[in-house]
């Protein structure tokens, strides 16, 4: 429990204002000496992303782009990104949160001229890269949430809140990963391990078999695709607690991708840090658990088959299982959701499947 | 609080075994008195759902249709409505929850033999129809949850919380409608009144701009169309706690939907009762909303076109709000968000809009 009496998003909220603080400085600095001003900010390019192993994850490479006053094209994306540099500040001095679609028509009462949400996200975006951090630091949350359940104390930091603790084990249903459990402080945990699962049956089904209790275990449903707020606590939880990450997906590409989006983070935020889980483990649904398992499986459509051939070619694909199981899909081109172990009754998942995996992947 | 100590699910589920359990002797008796066993249902094709205006809303007619096992064509749909009722019972004595993708995979286990999923749906609501009630009573819940705060105080019914309280303010994200909440006694209400809502930032902002507390709400967020675990859960403190209820959806004909199927039903749900907030209001945004606020809108696509004139002809819209409303979408071809007051300042909603939207639909 290193950062137990930390409160993490402070510090890199003040990063954020700090940033901006100067941005606004240098602005203003070359309009008073009559230059034009002018921001450097890494270049987002597909040329510029490249994958890291070292730290495993995607990365924006080292070329820089200039957006200067001085250049009429540069002008509207430049005046953009002031606007919502000024929006982050009043978020968070107010303490107040906001999502991509609100920010968009807040900026149409300031005359802000977006001509759509696109372009409005896109000012997001290129704050995040200038600032360096994800936009939930400067309270700008997604609509969808995940949410957790397990052996976890935690301490808001909310306005109205502060200081006041909630045991996850309180809430039978699980508690929502929202603005107020993300800035939380971890204050007890007795969890050995997470579990992070994509469907909502497989979560109530790990709650109703007192999964927590039984392997010390924090439970995770992220919904599908984890969004960034949850990526963001897992790592929390791994990083902050110590605590192994196994992640469970339906074995088709796209629950193989939701994995892998966990461990090796999103080509889309390679311009952000801290929000993938690189010792996390995919421990199933794997394509040779089709077979392994006898499960009832559904043939490959061809999203399905265009999907694996993108991924076999996706750097992070390269090592097993996510290599072996790819030429698993070619092979078969058959998928199975979590739910169809539900073959061999609904508590087969945690009383079989479960104990197996974990012998499985744990053995080196 | 007149229904204060009653667990609401527990004699809805002794129903359900009751049914049941006659469902099964009927066939018994018949199978050893060496008669084809059958079973009458209420039919619910197109022709037999009427909408009642007495109680507002859709209901089956008094058709009924008989599944007789001397019928061919009867033999598989009543065998897998037997399974289900099987099954259904196995939930409801065992406690454990599922969903429909679990039962459809279940079904495999005992080679019972389900196409595909739409036709272990199908007896999931044959089920539904021939005991009366919704599938939530015997334990098959949806995968997606609202959520939910507010000055309510409830007590939990599910195993290993029998008796535990949760008072809805302490948890600053709200509360998930999950199986534990949905299934538990309201034991202490401060509320006066409940907005319901269709989008997270606007939940997200009437919980940051303390709504709760200024307006003595409870506030649930739908997350689109209401799940019917949520709308029952609405329906729960509009009938046991009078309260009455407020519903904000998008100004466009799929959030005009979302409020009239809280209030009047679905045409899909016609075979089951108490789901419907006969007595809600649909509080906006209304299509006369975006003249009046002047807010940001969107021309209608192809889509929203054909939805308008399907509503003009649901016989929920024969009435003023929903009749004016359907007229000036008709006029204006545009729509708009709840997001979009937004452009007046992200606290607009609450400071302005929502007092004078009560004072507006409460005036009579």
């Amino acid at each position: 429990m290193k950062q137990k009496a930390k409160r993490p998003t402070a510090q890199a909220q003040n990063n954020v204002l700090e940033r901006i603080k100067s941005l606004a400085k240098s602005i203003v600095k070359a309009v008073d000496s009559g230059e034009f001003p002018q921001v450097e900010i890494p270049a987002r390019t597909t040329s510029n992303i490249e994958y890291n192993p070292e730290i495993r994850q995607y990365v924006l490479g080292p070329r820089r782009v200039v957006r200067t006053a001085k250049n009429i094209k540069h002008l509207r994306p430049l005046a953009q990104l002031c606007w919502m540099a000024m929006f982050a500040s009043q978020l968070i001095t107010s303490k107040k949160t906001s999502t991509l679609r609100d920010a968009f028509y807040n900026a149409l009462g300031y005359d802000v001229d977006f001509e759509d949400q696109q372009e409005s996200d896109e000012a997001v975006t290129e704050l995040e890269t200038l600032v360096g951090t994800v936009r939930e630091d400067f309270n700008i949350y997604p609509e969808e949430r995940s949410s957790i359940f397990g052996p976890l104390v935690i301490e808001y930091t909310v306005p109205g809140y502060e200081g006041r603790s909630l045991d996850l084990r309180t809430i039978p249903d699980g508690a929502m990963i929202g603005p107020a459990m993300t800035t939380a402080r971890i204050v007890r945990c007795q969890a050995e391990q997470v579990f992070v699962v994509e469907k909502g049956a497989i979560y109530q089904r790990f709650l109703e078999e007192n999964v927590p209790q039984k392997y010390k275990a924090i439970v995770v449903h992220t919904a599908g695709q984890a969004p960034r707020a949850t990526r963001k606590f897992i790592r929390r939880l791994n990083q902050e607690m110590n605590l192994p990450v196994y992640i469970f997906s339906d074995a088709d590409p796209w629950g193989m991708h939701i994995a892998s989006v966990i461990i090796f983070g999103s080509a889309l935020s390679a311009h952000v840090r801290e929000l993938n889980v690189p010792d996390g483990v995919w421990a199933g649904l794997w394509a040779s658990d089709i077979t392994r398992y006898k499960l009832p499986a559904m043939k490959f459509n061809e999203e399905d088959v265009r999907r694996v051939a993108e991924l076999e070619k996706d750097p992070r694909y390269v090592q097993d299982p996510w290599k072996r199981e790819i030429g698993q899909f070619k092979k078969m081109q058959r998928k199975a959701e979590l739910e169809s172990l539900s073959r061999y009754g609904l508590e087969y998942i945690v009383t079989d499947y479960l104990p197996e995996k974990l012998a499985e992947v744990t053995r080196k």
